[in-house]
């Protein structure tokens, strides 16, 4: 089959399509014919040899989601047959045209969508929905602030925290990705090329401060972010593009009662991803169909092209996900 | 009354023995005729200007926590009567021979029980409690490391969390400290003053870490602290002896997917308090009857000698709890 290879760490010019030998899936997984593979920040770091590839999972080739089709059943499956349009997440290998995944981490691609829109919502809408909904706990009601809105998960954790009620502040460098974000209900774009967002979020909160942060930065902003929560407010770090070094007033986090969870997906043990998923198409999937939640691409590339997806991503030109695609069925 | 006064910011010599006027049981309150009331460092930073009383409570009444027997009821007080004999926490105010607590913020001192030894109870056991059961989550056959398990604090949760089936690792820069709380069930005593605690937890878990830290410390040490947690551990803040500020490689917490929660009692509103009081007298209290859990008095000191407790505590000399009380039954 053909694949995205790592070549070595490095640049985007490091990766290149080639032949590789197929996967197999083994016992109770199935092996997906990708059609359309989301492209992550992860992606980039693996690139650059700064995030290896776990064990189990081809070293050189990434790609953390895919959509396609079943195109084969290991011994002892039973939820999927060979047909089925799906889509889901992978500790790595979706930059290919097959890619095996445990049955349990697999989800049925909603009737209507395109595998491109499908490619672009596992990684991003599970990472909005674990973090906000599941870790962080939030509510109805209450206020959030959103780091790097108008990014993959910061676009779909706007959407995942309005639909479940929430008031969402929203924060980016970038005026026009504040523009773009306005029409899936962001209540408050903070432009922090001109404003700090623990100013503005102290106005608009009346002082009072948010009850969840959604951090997708970390870095030297840290402390700031920290001040941004109200008593008893809530930190889910989910990204560090700002840097891992922090310093820290413990002070605040003690009087403040504040709670800082860390989170990644990749890592986690078999049994956590399938309960993720399976809460996910009980509780998330019906908002797409319902018209809550919408995957949001900000462009489609060939597979041949990764160089040029992990360049957009890298000069943070993009607004939601990018997505490369095989612009044939893989045979 | 008599009342321990802070009669202006400073060290123990700012404290007073002094004739004030006696405070009024308000709605839903009781009036306690104080017995014993337990020494914390928050009274210590109290009297040094650094920890402000809130807003309800005297400012120049230092005092926590309390042991006594009701001496009347306020409006609407159903669940005590003149004549029983109480425990309890306060904002601030129970170095005194009167304090007011509302009545749902009280326990009753168990049957046998000197009031000194109710006297050193409340803060640390409910302290205890409910930073390594209810917030850290802590369960049967996990590990937690304790820092300053000769504190009064980590003498409580040392016994809470063998009571609740853990294995404690606790640190002291205190051989003797360390010595005293192996009868409390101690299984691992690491000697700061001669080893990393770090390595010790390395060691000691096969490289795996702890599931839960108690902090009492914070500080520079905060690092070290963070990088002994096993994947998914959670650290629970309830002290920064050490220092507030700290240095932070957010890459653990997000790679380990660790969990830091800031913890405070005083501040809390009542329903918080009046929950947590219900949960330990259900939860709790039932362990010291069994003989699972019993309270740690370093030394008990008269009312007018609050000075010299002080600074027993200052220098760190004390194992267990510091209580004051009233030589004779206050009139």
């Amino acid at each position: 089959m053909k694949a995205v290879i790592i070549t070595g760490p490095g640049g985007p010019e490091v990766l290149e399509l080639r032949e590789v030998k197929a996967p197999a899936p083994g016992a109770h997984e199935v092996l997906v014919e990708v059609r359309a593979a989301g492209v992550n920040r992860a992606d980039v770091l693996q690139r650059m040899g700064r995030y290896p590839a776990p064990p189990g999972v081809p070293a050189d080739i990434p790609g953390l989601e895919y959509a396609g089709v079943v195109a084969g059943v290991g011994a002892g499956v039973t939820r999927w047959k060979t047909g089925d349009r799906v889509m889901g997440l992978v500790a790595g290998g979706a930059y290919a045209e097959r890619v095996p995944a445990h049955e349990d981490t697999v989800l049925a691609v909603p009737d209507g969508w395109s595998f491109d829109d499908a490619g672009a919502v596992p990684e991003v809408f599970l990472t909005a929905y674990d973090a906000l909904i599941r870790q962080a706990e939030l509510a109805a009601g209450e206020r959030v602030l959103i780091h790097a809105v108008g990014s993959g998960v910061g676009t779909a954790a706007l959407q995942v925290a309005k639909a479940f009620g929430a008031t969402v502040i929203g924060t980016s460098r970038s005026a026009a990705k504040l523009k773009r974000a306005q029409p899936l209900g962001l209540d408050v774009a903070v432009d922090t090329s001109r404003e700090r967002f623990g100013d503005a979020v102290a106005r608009e909160t009346g002082g009072r401060g948010v009850d969840v942060v959604l951090d997708l930065i970390g870095g030297p902003l840290f402390g700031e972010t920290l001040g941004a929560l109200a008593t008893r407010g809530r930190l889910i770090l989910v990204g560090l593009t700002a840097g891992r070094s922090a310093e820290l007033d413990l002070g605040v986090v003690l009087n403040q009662r504040l709670r800082i969870t860390g989170t990644t997906l990749r890592s986690r043990p078999l049994a956590e991803k399938a309960a993720l998923t399976a809460a996910f198409a009980r509780d998330v999937l019906p908002l797409f169909a319902k018209g809550a939640l919408r995957p949001v691409v900000d462009h489609t590339f060939p597979m041949a092209a990764a160089a040029e997806a992990h360049r957009r991503m890298e000069a943070d030109a993009h607004f939601g996900k990018l997505v490369l695609n095989w612009r044939e069925p893989a045979g």
